[in-house]
């Protein structure tokens, strides 16, 4: 049973993992915690770049002679593999930590089996320790090693009646400087940015995190002021994007996708792949483009694409959170926010859970996941 | 200035006022508080039908001798005229009330005059307390006064995208049991109800309060089981509403509205009215319809009618507040909750201010109202 201590300090380190995000890929984020054998705070650490060191690693640092004989409170399993640093087990145990309560195991099975051998060399063992809220935290990273693809979240925007822009295709600005900045955000905590050729054409975005500049011929990259841009994805199946289009600009990584049978496309600026076509509708295979990405170690993915790739990424059962920006507004007529998903009657309707609901200045921001059982719709009348 | 036991009783009066929510039309809700010379409630009283005594006379029976050298709180300004009862101004100089404190002034003509006839014979009139809250649960009346036309509250259900019914036509059910209770109450709390000949096709909707019966040639009626049905109203431009429709059962007081250019109809179960076409676009002129009702002593409209008339009533600026029940799910096809609404380029969106967002089981309930300026779009970039 954990102690009153412990749940404290793993609330902290959930709030430090939480600083990672965004950095970490393809690795999770983690925090930790050292509590001194009377149970107070002897060393804070979180995992802040992959590559670097772990978080109980930067935690027992922290904490140095103090950890001996004391309690480490950790977010995730601790690992067991040596990987570009050692395993943190052992490190664990090499610094005279008795007692190990860890919220979440790890489903890497590279890295598993820290727990096992924790409790094989006599150290005290306690797992799940409030595992929603450290899940919940690191449901990118937990999402992509479940279904290795990376988790995509759906954002939108949209007035009450739905629509994404005006029937004479002006979007400039639905919702507001608040729900935009908040955009801002989702994009700085994704490793990757995806939107088709469609909105590529319309709206000719940057994709770039606010006040960052970075470079790098592919991956998400850090700028000079140490903000890391996240990959810039560009689903273009017949190769028509223009040259001076702004993702092109190498102020962070690009990526155009281009459909196997398209033309010979050579772009300063960005890296090219070719993908299989979508096998049913237009434009490319989705479940291929994310296979790509995750071999490129992308974890997240923030799809911004317009009403047709959103369509196709639902159609492909690819969405794993939705985020819609909603502005207190009404159009009657323009472009809606999602296009055909392949869903033709209300049985078949993409049912979802709200999980949170926030005012953001007059906007309201709706976040939603599938629902894990379809309900049947009851026979009322 | 108000007393805490002043400022407590119009609290109460609010809340009693809010009981003849959908009884007194043509009259507003009134709700009042009678406090004895020591400051202890010694009555209350709402204005509980059209027709019946107003909140001041019942409080007054209720406080009987304890109302000499009293205070009366009451919501809105006392009357000053002799309708079907006596002026309320001159009822509480003939109780002994020494002090009178309202919220709201009467902007009846015929009706006003009451706070400055109390003034004259010496009582002493505050006004002006809790006057917003008194306003909002007075919302409907006031607009009406005001614009010489009912209140009109727009309510749709949706997807998140926006949708009212899939691509085959099927909407049962997209909002939850909650929702839809939800709207039965909003029913039950207007005058009337109004769809057009769309829905009428499509859904062939009852638009009765559940478990309640009524009957009457026109105007809303009370049912044998006291729940007052709200008058159902089509909007039927070329007079095709089918003998067997629902809305013609006889358990609810029915109006269809027809073109004047219409085929002679004669239906049994409902009242016909012929009215003008709109000057521009389908169906019937939305303020002459407005006008109609408000001849009939209706003072609130819920418009039920589907994306066509719902875009017909806002064109024509005649939405004071819309309510939208806002399903969790998906659909990418099928009918929007709005149509044409006159509006082309993002400059002209309706923009609304939200009032308020409540979970609804699994939906969301957001309320809002037209923003009292149109916000000029800021030049970011």
């Amino acid at each position: 049973m954990a102690t009153t201590a412990e749940a404290e300090a793993m609330r902290r380190a959930i709030a430090l993992a939480a600083r990672g995000l965004g950095h970490t890929s393809p690795n999770p984020v983690v925090g930790c915690v050292i509590l001194d054998a009377d149970g107070r705070t002897a060393g804070e650490g979180w995992h802040q770049r992959a590559g670097g060191p772990h978080a109980e690693v930067h935690a027992l640092r922290a904490a140095g002679e103090r950890a001996r004989g004391g309690t480490a409170v950790v977010t995730l399993e601790p690992c067991n593999h040596t990987g570009r640093t050692g395993p943190c087990a052992q490190a664990l145990q090499d610094a005279g930590i008795v007692r190990v309560v860890y919220a979440v195991a790890d489903p890497n099975a590279k890295a598993a089996g820290g727990a096992a051998a924790l409790a094989a060399a006599g150290t005290a063992v306690e797992s799940g320790l409030l595992a929603d809220q450290a899940a919940a935290v690191n449901e990118a990273w937990l999402t992509s090693m479940r279904f290795g693809r990376p988790f995509v979240l759906w954002k939108y925007a949209a007035t009450l009646d739905g629509r994404s822009a005006a029937a004479d295709g002006t979007s400039r600005w639905i919702t507001s400087a608040e729900s935009r900045a908040d955009v801002h955000r989702l994009r700085a905590e994704s490793d990757a940015v995806v939107v088709g050729s469609g909105t590529l054409r319309a709206d000719d975005p940057h994709l770039a995190v606010r006040g960052a500049s970075g470079s790098g011929a592919s991956g998400a990259s850090s700028g000079s002021n140490g903000v890391r841009q996240p990959l810039r994805v560009v689903l273009d199946s017949k190769a028509t994007i223009a040259p001076d289009a702004r993702v092109l600009d190498g102020t962070a990584p690009t990526l155009i996708a281009v459909a196997e049978d398209a033309p010979a496309v050579r772009l300063a600026g960005a890296e090219t792949v070719r993908l299989p076509r979508a096998t049913s509708g237009p434009g490319l295979d989705i479940p291929a483009l994310l296979g790509e990405l995750h071999g490129r170690g992308i974890r997240s993915v923030l799809l911004e694409g317009g009403p047709t790739l959103a369509g196709a990424f639902l159609a492909a059962r690819a969405v794993d959170k939705v985020v819609g920006y909603l502005a207190p507004a009404l159009l009657g007529a323009g472009a809606p926010a999602l296009a055909d998903a392949g869903i033709t009657t209300i049985t078949q309707a993409l049912r979802l859970e709200l999980t949170d609901v926030t005012r953001l200045g007059p906007d309201l921001r709706i976040t939603a996941v599938p629902a894990p059982t379809a309900p049947v719709a009851p026979e009322e009348s």
